[in-house]
């Protein structure tokens, strides 16, 4: 930690700064500079040592070095972990994982449907909402329980792994007994409960980022989990919210490159979510690939105009399976395959 | 809802979306402009129907004409809401509220010794957290069950209501037996079954605007809680995330007089969270009061610099005090009273 | 300026760093800490040194320790800036300046009605657009030099020093033989050609925040001017662009406490802009003042409905007068005069 | 345009908004809705008549249904405009685009380098800025003249073309004396002087958008120059800002499907502004060119450590020519060819 006494600082209030730091139990360095004391604090300072040195009479501000997170980081892990699911995918090598399926159960027969056509198509996951949580308290909330048996039937004649949403702690176990990846949405990326149940879980989670979560903070949500044992993270960036109208979210791929450099933690991009119209998704999806993703995240319904929910961003299946073909060559140019 | 054709929509297209909209059940009316035809559609649509004309051939787009909150609109009602605390304290009339305490519960002495400076200088209530969701899980997360018992005591001596954060929907039970308010934190505006659950219960609720929610969605929160049953929800702006950098957050002071215009809910106003520095708290309190808030809430610790949490952003108790003289001339001068 | 190595950074690479931070002219102190290398460069450093720093193999980043802004700040210089406007104005003292006049001026007869009213209720300056910048190339875009005859007559009539913005470097002179004060639109804050231009002309200038600059860049656009030699810089807060679209900008008030703690200029605002609805500025207006503005810039005219530009976030006279009055009392609880 | 009544308009109201869309000559149809009666305004209505209507007592809001931007859209040209480049490059088709250069032309040795360099590696243009728009005033501002004469020779050298900002309306005829493209950068957007003089020159013109423009609002200043006869107009997306502080800018790649389809206009990516750190200009110069821009501009300094401006976002001319060789694998998994 760097802390910068004000150049109108005394140099009694100096010594009170360098005094509480020793008293934190920090080696003090100490610089003096044309207008400016700085003193730096050895140790391992967290960000609530940071707050107390800003409170101090006469401090300018206080910045932290390091970097907050730690298990997640590639200081700890140099090598990229790979995420095992379902036994038989492996995400974060070469493979690409695609994840496809409908914003929410619906029906039994169409979720088998879309199943059994995104998995001819390529893909390897199969995702589906039990529980929706819903802007308006007037709509659809998703089938809940029954959801989660029809996501466990359509696995059962696709073979597909199934990723599904839990909202809240006390129903990891019940979601963990029929899914194979657990996914934190992104309106809980900071429901810290949440996230360290299902750190003590013995699932892998798919943790997207927050609407307005800055890359760091979707890193400390990781840290969580990590930090109670499940080191199982892949993370799932969905846009962020701005001024622009035109899409529903900017879709930021530029935290691929960064996480990947920052974590050794897979990621992959949900381009549904990050555009929120199904017009944009295959140029996204591509981007997303080109951009070293790990995979995708993609919305296919059979009949998107008769969706209960997101329909707007859902590509058919015959789209999916034409996405899928050209993805091939974007990965193959980047040396990944599907 | 209105729905606008594609100026290259075939009038079989145009025949199709006029019939599916009186299969939902819709009156429909025709306009035919030079460059597109316009459907009106007649009755109340929800967000789902409009996505779903959105899918049709030949829409360019459908526009929802009608708000999405019933019961939480002026419409809905016409009078401001007045909500009652602890039996004597009313919440949207001339007299504004202060709740005044520590970001977080930290021992009993610090606590009563706040209450009471608190009471002295005019508060009306008082807060502090026992559950404090952090960004980091390396850091302090509340004193929990005794931090409420904590609460409960600095009430009894000073007489002040407490506001204190639930955090999930099984704690609702546990935090409203020793709560007089029940605050739902900025990252869980859209926990929809936390909401749902304070819905349930026979305390006022402090709803916090999300750190990017838009005021609609913010209602729609609000309407959440009130479409459970309870109608006695206090709103409170906390600042924003923009790309400001010298403040936290950017306060959204616009937010009292359009929230006062769409809803007859009391508005209240946290500087300290919406600045994250004690230094601007002041200014913007006056601000806030100034703009027709129905009081403040306001972050008061007896030593900021041993804050365990949000520190940087507490007033001490003497400052508080100086603040709330000056607030009285403001109050006074748009007709409110401290 | 400090440089943090990475934490892998080899012994090399930091004596590379030290002897290239001594090269360009700098002491350097070392401080070594458990992971990281900390130097810290004392001298005077700039951006450039730091991006030169940035880019050196071993070093994670390079954060500059003092503000870039100079002729500005409070360092610089510690009393309030008073700027005088038309011999008898001063700008930034106890008494608030008012400036009040249409977006556009649209005709004499109108302008001149507007002056008399706005003198009336209380202004003390007025306003009106002789060049308009506006988003299509097809809308009106102001009667240019007619429109600064027309001010000049406004003025003469009502005695109201006038405020008009100037589009460009080659218009100043231009604009500064009719203006009393030159605004610069939000558009243009970092036109940087304009901004030394203005620099050198002998009238103070408004200086609008742009819709999405910091704080910061805000004063180094100031700087630039004062750098050239004219001190006398009006800073004008109207409005940051962010997610909300209830209001046009959201007006950003806690700038009012943070640019008067950073900087001695006088700080205004412009909650037309700002909100860009009439019903909001009121409200935003009173809030301006308790926050410590030194005075308000307002958007009145005589028929809104008519307006050739921004109808919708225009005060009528009558409703001008009525908003004067409140605001003289808010003015005065927090000291001040209109 | 669609004016929706509010559910309390009086009949009155309703009559005196259809009086008021007559009276400005428009067709109007007229709604009634269960809560609303809303009018459809047949005819051309632009912003201005839109904000008229929002003034109507008892109008609760007015929707504009066609787009503002005519010359520039898909609707007026179906095909996609294809932009020659002296001579022999044509921008919009098959093959890729790749401007490559340093931020500032600094010396004649090192552009004729980096233009050999660049040359050699496959780019297709050079740039360099002679007029710098710098956020100090005590930074480097660019050789002026002097740096249009070395564009000039090092384009006679390497054959390549010149891409160079021009700051004013003023320079407009001399900046394009000597370079083949005038590039128009973000801070000048909405600089619609500036716009309207490029607008009136037989050069292409890149243009950049700005760090908060909405895509609308990026092709309505691209409409300003079309407005004026100049119909070769480039759309360059450089980032926008938000919250986020790993990446300089959020580079916004959803922009290149959305302005395809809104657009006929040819659009490339500057991922060197986009991101800000030559690290992460790689993954999203591929990321964009699978998404479907029609080129690249990057910065490329043959020694980044010494440039005086923008270095940390500058490739080596090695990295440029080891990423001009992925790219061509990734444009050709997307039909096109460098």
């Amino acid at each position: 930690m760097i802390v910068v006494m004000s150049s109108q600082a005394t140099a009694e209030q100096i010594e009170q700064a360098v005094e509480r730091l020793e008293s934190m139990g920090f080696g003090v360095h100490r610089s003096t500079g044309e207008n400016h004391t700085i003193l730096g604090a050895i140790g391992k300072p967290r960000e609530e040592d940071r707050t107390v040195m800003e409170m101090m009479p006469g401090v300018e501000r206080a910045v932290l070095v390091s970097q907050p997170f730690k298990l997640v980081s590639r200081e700890f892990k140099k090598e990229n972990s790979v995420i095992e699911v379902g036994g038989h995918i492996r995400i974060g090598e070469d493979k690409l994982a695609v994840i496809a399926g409908p914003c929410a159960v619906e029906d039994e027969e169409s979720l088998i449907q879309v199943a059994i056509e995104a998995k001819k198509a390529g893909a390897s996951m199969l995702r589906g909402g039990a529980f929706k949580p819903r802007t308006s308290p007037y709509s659809f909330q998703g089938l809940e329980k029954e959801g989660l048996e029809i996501l466990a039937r359509a696995r059962e004649i696709s073979g597909l792994p199934v990723v599904t949403e839990v909202l809240d702690q006390y129903s990891v176990e019940l979601v963990a007994s029929y899914a194979d990846v657990l996914q934190i949405g992104a309106r809980n990326m900071q429901n810290f409960r949440l996230l360290r149940e299902v750190g003590r879980v013995d699932k892998p989670v798919l943790l997207k980022r927050g609407m307005s979560a800055t890359m760091e903070e979707w890193l400390m949500a990781a840290e969580y989990i990590l930090s109670e044992g499940n080191h199982r993270v892949i993370l799932c960036e969905r846009g962020i919210r701005t001024f622009e109208t035109y899409t529903r979210n900017t879709l930021d791929l530029s935290a691929v490159p960064v996480i990947k450099h920052l974590s050794h933690l897979p990621v992959i991009v949900d381009p549904s979510h990050g555009t929120g119209n199904w017009r944009w998704v295959p140029a996204m999806s591509k981007a997303a690939v080109a951009a070293g993703a790990d995979g995708l995240m993609l919305e296919v319904h059979p009949a998107p105009q008769q969706a209960l929910s997101d329909g707007a961003q859902s590509l058919t299946p015959d789209k999916f399976a034409r996405l899928m073909t050209e993805l091939g060559s974007v990965a193959e140019s980047v040396g990944r395959g599907l």
